[in-house]
This record gives C-alpha cells, sequence and structure tokens, in this order.
C-alpha cells in the first residue's frame, strides 16, 4: 500500500534530489534559497523528509570558483562511495554573453553515514569538460558496468543558455569520452523566454531507458520534456535517443503549481510505485529576481507505465496539507 | 483529544512564533537562515505548517538602517489590523562595544488576509526609545486595556549584551511610557559564553501573567527564564515581578537537544492545551560563525500547570518524526 504523501514536501528547496539508499534511508539533497551551502537530510520514509533536521556537509569558499550560487547538489552511490555533484561560480555576475558562469565540481565521502562528519567530505575537483563554459545540472547513471556522466551546457555554437550532454565516466570525477549532444532546446516551449535545456534525470524502466529534463524559463513556463531508448542501445549515439516533441510535465494554473520541474526519481517506502520528485512555486507575482524569491518547494507524486511501459507523469498535485 | 505533534516541526526556522488566530489559522513567522526578508506561512494544523507555502511579505532594503540582519519577526493582530515588529541593522559589523547594531521596527497590513499580497504590508518606522542602543525581540502584550511593548535592549550602564524592559504603548509603533526594566542577567545560567537576556513572551494563566526570556549565548548555554506577576498587579511596577532563579526550560544532552529557547506560546487545535514554541539545535560542533550555521529548528510541545498554577515546561522533546 502506498501511503498518502503531503504536498508541498519540502518548503524552499529547489532542484530537489531524493534518493533511497540500501540503509533503509531517503536521503535528500536540493539548492538551498541562499545557494551558500551543502545540506543533506534523511528519513525513513519521504514524508519524514519533511521534518528531518539537515546536516551541513560543505560550505562555499570564501572566494574562488567554488565562492557563488552552489546550485542543484545531487548525492550519488558508486562503488561503495559517497559523491555530490553540484555547480558552483565565481561570482554572482553574467559573463559577456550575458550566462551564469558555472561550472560543476564533485565531493567524495567515505564514511557508510554520509551525515556522520562534515570532515569526511573532500573535494575532488572539477569535473573537466572539453569546452570551458556554463555547466551544471549532472547526474550519474550506472549502465552496463559502465558509469554515465549526464549534464547541461553551453555550448557557443548553439543559442541560448544549455543543452544536455552525455558521456562515459573514467571515475566518478573525470570523463572518458567525448561529450554527445542529446537535445538542446528546439520547441516552442523549450524557448519560452529563455532557450533552456537543463536538470536531467534518468530512470530505467521495462526496456526502455528514460532521460527527463527542464525546459524555458524557470517561470511558469518551465516544463519537463522527455527523451527515450531502447536499453540495449549505445547510450553515446544520439541517433537512438528520441525525443518527445511535447511536455511530459507542465504548470496546471488552475491549482496554482508554476513551473513543475528539475526533477528526479525514486520509490515509495515498500518499492512498489515509482515517484517523480521536482519543484514547482505557487505564486507568479515575484518582486526582484526570481532567483531570490526562495519559494521554490520540493512536491513528489506517485506515477504509472502505461501499457507501452512508458511514464504517464500526469500533472503536479494540489497542495494538500491541513 | 491533543494531536500528536512532529518534531523538529519546522525545519531551518528560528526565533519562532506562532500565533492562532480567529479566522481559523495557526501562524508562524520566524527568523530566515538568510536574515533577508520577512515570510509568513499559515495552516489550521500546527503540523501543517511544516508543509504550509510561506509568502514573502517584506525584504529588507538594499542599504540603510533595515538592510541587513533581519531577526526574530513576530505577527499581532491589535484593534483589528496585522503588525509585524522585527529587529534590523544597517551593517553585519560590531560597532565600538563589540555589539551588534539592530534596532525595533514596525509594519502594518490593513487586510483581512496578512499573506494576501506583500503590497498590503506598509512600513511604520523604528519603535523609538529613549536610548539609542541595540534593541531587538519585541513583543506585544493586551491587558486591560493597555498596550504593552516588551522587548530586549542594551543599556550602556549595564554589562552584558541586552535586558527585558516593559512599556505602555500610544499606538502599535509609539511608547507612552518609559521603558522599565524587568530583568538582567544575574544568575551563573544567565551569563555563561554572554550575559543576555532576551526573546521575551507573555502567557496569561488563572490568575497569573509570565514572561518567559532567553539567556545566555545561543549555544547549548540558552534556557529561558521566567518572571511572574499577580494579573491584579501593575505590570510598569518591577517589583511586582518575581524572578525565578533557576531556568526553567534547558537543553538535554542526552537526547541531542541543544539551546532550547527563543519561545512564544499557542494552543492546541482543540484549544485544550497550552503549547510552547521554541527552537533548538541538533548538534554542537559548528564550523564558522553559529550565527550563519542555518539548523535552529522549530519545536513545539503541550505543557502542564501545577497546583500553583504555574508552568511545568519540561524538558525538550526528543525528535519524532520517521
Amino acid at each position: 500500500m502506498t501511503k498518502n504523501y503531503i504536498n508541498p514536501l519540502i518548503i524552499q528547496r529547489a532542484d530537489p534530489q531524493i534518493y533511497k539508499h540500501t540503509d533503509g534511508y531517503y536521503y535528500l539533497s536540493a539548492s538551498v534559497p541562499a545557494y551558500n551551502l551543502i545540506e543533506l537530510r534523511r528519513a525513513k520514509t519521504l514524508n519524514g523528509l519533511a521534518h528531518a533536521a539537515p546536516k551541513t556537509i560543505w560550505r562555499k569558499h570564501q572566494t574562488g570558483e567554488m565562492s557563488q550560487l552552489i546550485w542543484a547538489p545531487e548525492l550519488h552511490y558508486i562503488n561503495e562511495k559517497w559523491y555530490i555533484y553540484f555547480a558552483a561560480s565565481k561570482t554572482t555576475e553574467f559573463d559577456a554573453n550575458g550566462m551564469f558562469q558555472h561550472r560543476m565540481y564533485v565531493l567524495e565521502c567515505e564514511a557508510v553515514n554520509p551525515m556522520a562528519d562534515e570532515d569526511n567530505w573532500v573535494e575532488k575537483g572539477r569535473v573537466v569538460t572539453p569546452i570551458d563554459s556554463f555547466s551544471l545540472d549532472a547526474t550519474t547513471f550506472s549502465w552496463k558496468d559502465s558509469l554515465y556522466y549526464v549534464w547541461a551546457q553551453k555550448d557557443p555554437d548553439i543559442i541560448g543558455n544549455s543543452n544536455i550532454y552525455i558521456s562515459k565516466m573514467a571515475n566518478p570525477w573525470t570523463l572518458k569520452s567525448d561529450p554527445v549532444l542529446l537535445t538542446k532546446p528546439e520547441y516552442e516551449w523549450e524557448n519560452r523566454i529563455f532557450h533552456v535545456n537543463e536538470g536531467p534525470a534518468l530512470i530505467h524502466h521495462g526496456n526502455k531507458i528514460f532521460l527527463t529534463y527542464s525546459a524555458s524559463a524557470t517561470d511558469e513556463n518551465y516544463a519537463m520534456g522527455m527523451l527515450t531508448i531502447d536499453e540495449d542501445k549505445d547510450l553515446l549515439n544520439p541517433s537512438n535517443w528520441h525525443k518527445s516533441n511535447k511536455p511530459v510535465f507542465t504548470s496546471d494554473l488552475g491549482i496554482h503549481q508554476f513551473g513543475p520541474g528539475h526533477n528526479s526519481f525514486t520509490t515509495s517506502e515498500d518499492g512498489e510505485k515509482d515517484i517523480l520528485v521536482y519543484h514547482s512555486r505557487n505564486y507568479t507575482k515575484i518582486k526582484g529576481d526570481p532567483l531570490y524569491d526562495p519559494n521554490r518547494h520540493t512536491c513528489i507524486q506517485t506515477f504509472e507505465w502505461d501499457s507501452d511501459g512508458n511514464p504517464i507523469f500526469g500533472t503536479p498535485t494540489a497542495y494538500n496539507y491541513e
């Protein structure tokens, strides 16, 4: 039996990732409103995450390349070690092209409990890519004994903010193959206000692998797109991926759910149901820069699969707290 | 029947105030980790506050006297208007005496729903006191057709950070009597690391009025003290108040509840039980300035009254989320 989940689940956590580990805990990582540190929390139930006391495990540097705008940390467990992938910038200013200046970085922890002590986390440095440009939202995916890195990055030759790439990894902080472009903003719903593909997340189901991502500006236009590949095909060949021409998850203006996206996936406590994890806003009138309006909230909802084995995400769940 | 409350109730909200209004909602206001804005949230149950989407109702100024370190906002409903009392500084720096430089300010809202629109809130300015010094943590208390202002302030002639004062108000943002000193740090438990009396809260029960406050540094030494007065006595005569020589609520090291305090009071959903609202930390090892470690969490617990009509706060409740 699947429990009823309370939405919004976590107040003021954007870019949420929930990882269910073999130790029986759900771990939450997400962007914090001040973008100044990385924290983890854990609970044995998804609803429990709303009350779980966070532990700061890394703080931004005073100066230099990891000193500003710490975005979208993701926790991964690879070869019995913990890793956190996060984007950081040297400045809050835009570059000459009007872009943020983030790059991707990796932390490693060998302790069994990743929240035991901040001192257990060590910096493994920047994930170097052939092009040195705005990079963010990296995730990893283990498949057929290979580790893949999937992330968003600016290509100076492609209009817009970022596209989604995949590469094999030599180790959890080093690429070993050239980045392969999987999707760039093409459709109208990917180019509203800003040309954006970001926030990739992967899930395997049946004989397919699905890659969801988020498109357009992070206001009510923000929406989730999806790529699909047969599980037997080479993930590094872009022609093996099919891109949906419509978004798979969008705002529901009627229930004041605006800009759902930057999703991840987990499963219910009993393992029976797949769960979509995302953030959304409940109002659109924002004073000043939306980046500094803290009210993107983490929501979760179960989703089903159709007879062809494709996900049916439905629409955002209305708030249901009392 | 009193519901079971989940602790910690609200993650990363310090100096919590929960106000139960006649509209059936509990309203929460508190310091946010970035100390950069004032937000409100509301829910029909106390547990619901954990999931209630906040609304920003005021943002710190870019420069000037309300531009830094927005602390401890409290929501009050006086003569059918809403007021928020908050401390703000012109700088994050200490003054020549090593003190923060906060003063107290007031916002007013005439709308029925205080969360309807940020534009409904107007600045009423600073609460002027005879001495121009570090001021914070103001609350109000309506008693026998008079409105009282109770707050913490530095007196240059008294050692330490702040003492607790009371005054009558001419209107919700103006004093009409001289401040009367009710308590200053005197006992050992009020002078640990820092000499502090702050965070006053008032509650009427039986034929007495109780004023709780918080003392010492905001680490595991932070503790609640209490003053008591007979309800028939003049609140402005300090000799009418009895000060407890021991703290009434302290850390419980065994269950990792450190520095409980900066409390307020509310009642259970059915109105049958009084509830203590406070913040505490669950660890003491903090890197850097504790002010910027966001992990003071809001906790709540019911409390009882003894046969003499005095409160029995007990000890902090252990975390009980799953």
